[in-house]
């Protein structure tokens, strides 16, 4: 992952049963769900999670995603997700890797693009608010 | 299913790849899903889908919850699923039948309660609202 | 969607409330579902279902997927999938698009690539094994 | 809850944005995902996890499941989930409780009951497998 940027976060999240399907390995759809559990904990280390955003008067819908997988997982197995920060200009682009906890192996990768939507208005920004750059310190 | 009501509804659901476990079935948390399918289908034929409660100021969490597992079912197997309102003066309570749609063959029952709460307060009503009751032909 | 296969597929589906999130609408991830869906249907009317294709020998894991969100969905809300094979030669690429069933109004679109593995000796097949291309109608 | 066992385990799990429904809470099917996790951690302290399940030769499938809900959980919320046995000598009945992790007030209650299936022959067991007595401390 190549990022100019420099806001990133890494955590585990242990897999369960409920994540796999009948081939016996976590179902390919569930990795958008790990990917969303890395991206909380990256906006909450920037103080924006979720109460933060909706009290800021934006919301921040996916309007494109990518996963591709290298590897498949089972059930509890521990995983490593970093999210980290792309692009934050016009839109926000994030960037995930999910590693094998004990092994270090690449199994999933991927990105979503988000873009900032007004509460009141449902009106789409074509800049980024001034509330994100400011909480993960990308204002000048 | 034994109700004095006479109100329900039996809709079909063909099962998917991303409903099943790595036993091979379906995992056993999806049938709350199936039988909120039902239940959608329920509220809708009395002219009370999701909508329609919106409108109606009033709000109807699921308090209690019962799942039966009779026989386990699997990807791409097409389901019978039938909704009966069982109670409803101070409560909801829902209950759900699931069969195989070719053999009749019961998989799983189980209930659902439900309880209205004001849009506005939260405050939860102790009396079912009217809407609901003249909705469902039950006010006299 | 540009394919100049011809092996495609609509189906209907109505979301419910279990497929949204707390923004009021269906949550991102759950596309790869209503995907999936449209994606058994087709394999269904090439007689290469989930059953067949376990006994045909070999598994056919998703490695790619991508995902643009045009507008959001609803609860309640039915939607049209379709599901088109555009290459097949040495893994399977389906697109999909989903329209709006009233309106016909595009909410989303994206695509899925799969590979062919052994379910003996879980390895790859490089080129796309006969059984497919035969049921779709796609050997010479 | 109450159990002459003493077998138990609690675990911490903080909510996401994917478990949420459009009433803004944790749509109620999702806690058997989250008694799924405790259970796991319950069966992993006794070293009969996944895959140890399956090396013993026995399924577990869930037969019976209820879930009591006394207040709503939203997304990034941090709950401490216990999962205790209760029963274990024709069946295991475990039984849950979930807390808000900061105030200790109780969201939701519930249990499921699981019955030995012979991985070889799917014939169910009457009695509880010794291997699962053994690895419990129940054995005498």
């Amino acid at each position: 992952m190549k990022s100019n940027v420099n806001c990133h976060v890494t955590i585990e999240y242990t897999t369960s049963f409920h994540d796999t399907d009948a081939m016996g390995v976590v179902w390919h759809g569930n990795y958008l769900k790990f990917f969303e559990k890395a991206r909380e904990a990256l906006f909450q280390k920037y103080n924006y999670g979720y109460k933060q955003m909706m009290e800021s008067g934006f919301l921040w819908p996916v309007v494109d995603a990518r996963i591709k997988y290298t590897a498949s997982t089972v059930a509890e197995q521990t995983l490593q997700i970093t999210a980290e920060l792309e692009e934050y200009e016009h839109r926000i682009k994030i960037n995930y890797k999910i590693v094998d906890a004990k092994t270090g192996k690449k199994t999933t990768s991927g990105y979503t693009i988000q873009v900032a939507i007004s509460a009141t208005t449902q009106e789409m920004s074509f800049v980024t608010p001034h509330i994100l750059l400011e909480r993960f310190g990308l204002s000048e």
